[in-house]
């Protein structure tokens, strides 16, 4: 397969947007920007035996290499629009390239947003993203607004993704439900789209956990000059997790395990209550969505993906601790006393401690 | 060194831009596009042993990663504004970091573009880099306007790069100005910035020289349904090329190998008047630029370059063959009869015949 022909498989998944004035084909796309937005641009590579096992299916890489991305704008509370794909391979091998963009544009298409550009180049297995969002002038979380006093709330669950690539990296089977459901997480993230832009105007500060809870709260703690106080047991599994690890491990790869995609996100007391009003988890109410629906619409792929389907807009969290003056995150048991992690997270160049 | 020394590294030379409302160090850039403007973004990346040979010089590497882009608004009329970079590195290498964005910032700082977020991580040598830029609503140049009676025209000159990398190649030793000129056009090709922005409302269709003369004028070819004749005599070369090769290899390094990053366009026959109106090449006068030239000052490393200096402003061009109805690109000899080329251009995936 030329050059071409493997750009023809890419273009013909790319996807559409009325705001793409000139999409893949030219030495740019045009892109329109709508008024009163700030741009919200970020970027993240994936390289086999880092990001992803060798032997990885490609419909799982390109979901990940995405989704990694749209993690980062949830993070920022943007809403997405286009992605730039640079594509790096070692043979132009046409059933990699379909199978990756079969996963890149499922989520690609869940998200609403539309590939307009990228490069693909002979060389070591390697892929780059480019996520461009928009978010409203003023309005985007970051990570230095975090106050004594908040409280802190994490998305989601904790830990499967680390839980299932120590199972995987130990040669153990991923053989039933539960050790699925872990592999699924780890395969397959969920960037959580609709609550980071829900979070706008609620959240003080904000950050997705890819390198590890600890980690990722140390740079809201460092951004936001505070201290984080996190409760052990507060800490959310799900029933896979619960039935997979003891105790102990469970709690160092909710802890310190990479590749969560989960929000993490601080609140002043002032609006805990606009917070429940996005979506009351008691009562057994429906939970509200201050997203669109509209704009999270079902994978076709669902089925596909399992119980840990696509869920772009949930809006569920829990609270797992507070913010304090001082410095460092730390983990406190049900006697208050801190428990010590051997690392933080995932750290590149240092062999993984951070 | 650690992922955050690196970035730090990284961080150290970004730039800054008063649309930067947050840039390095949060989960996303925040960016003000201004109104009026879209926003033209773009994606190439660089690997070892494909678009650099090993033992490149890290400042070179750098350079280019951003020229190579930087070409590519250039093709479309922006102007440059940010940068997007991921880099992956087998460990993490202090001097290759400070080399490379010694380099990369050079050509930044003299493009007025900056640095707003990307990627480190281990892996294989390889850097992708986003760039991002503006061009008035409408106005971008593309590949697709050029109509049969508009006449051809080329920036610079043509195949320095290329001769280069076969001497190169051959192991030939690059000693003396003529051929150090050469290498230089390789190691730090000059993005064509202001003549591109210059060239929007004058041009037809433009596109920037990667991958050969021939190859990349087959794209205007066939976005706009026409074909093009090409003088073989017109097809302008520096003084290096010609007291480095004989006619057959200049002609073939000209229309067929890659690297040049010239523009070339399209201009109706009731626009060449605006062309010449844009730089008065004849008569002794002075180039007039229509961009602003304090939009691209001198590069602090400008002594280090070379007689190839950087030209970011440069506004010159040659006139090197017509559109006309049909398909393809021919390179006519001085007696009308094409001449025929074992390849158009570079390609990756088919061992670099196109």
């Amino acid at each position: 397969m030329s050059e071409f022909g493997l750009i023809a498989r890419l273009t013909a998944r790319a996807g559409t947007r009325s705001d793409v004035a000139l999409g893949i084909g030219d030495d740019a796309a045009l892109l329109e920007v709508p008024a009163g937005e700030q741009l919200v641009a970020c970027c993240d590579a994936l390289n086999e035996g880092v990001h992803f096992l060798a032997g990885t299916e490609p419909a799982d890489i390109g979901w990940k290499s995405l989704a990694v991305n749209l993690s980062d704008l949830a993070a920022m509370g943007a809403r997405p629009a286009w992605a730039l794909l640079s594509l790096s391979l070692p043979r132009a091998d046409a059933g990699f390239v379909d199978g990756f963009m079969r996963g890149f544009s499922a989520l690609a298409d869940a998200a609403g947003i539309a590939l307009v550009g990228g490069d693909t180049t002979s060389g070591p297995l390697s892929i780059s993203v480019t996520a461009l969002g928009f978010a409203p002038r003023g309005l985007a979380l970051t990570r230095g607004g975090a106050r004594p006093g908040d409280s802190v709330f994490v998305s989601g669950t904790l830990g499967d993704a680390s839980a299932a690539l120590e199972r995987i990296r130990a040669g153990r089977a991923m053989e039933g439900a539960q050790a699925r459901a872990l592999a699924q997480r780890m395969r397959r993230p969920t960037p959580r789209l609709a609550l980071g832009q829900a979070l706008r105007g609620v959240a003080s500060a904000a950050i997705d956990i890819s390198d590890g809870l600890l980690a990722d709260l140390g740079h809201i703690a460092r951004a936001s000059g505070v201290g984080i106080e996190l409760d052990a047991d507060a800490l959310p599994a799900s029933a896979a997790l619960r039935a997979q690890c003891d105790r102990a491990e469970r709690l160092r790869c909710q802890a310190t395990g990479g590749d969560d995609y989960e929000l993490v996100f601080t609140v002043p007391a002032e609006r805990l209550e606009a917070l429940r009003a996005l979506a009351p988890q008691e009562a057994g109410g429906t939970p509200q969505t201050a997203a669109d629906p509209a704009r999270f619409p079902a994978s076709q792929e669902q089925g596909d993906r399992g119980a840990a389907s696509l869920d772009l807009g949930d809006l569920r969290w829990t609270r797992i601790g507070r913010v304090v003056a001082g410095e460092g995150v730390r983990v406190l048991d049900a006697c208050g006393a801190p428990i010590r992690f051997a690392r933080a997270g995932w750290e590149h160049f240092s062999g993984g401690a951070a």
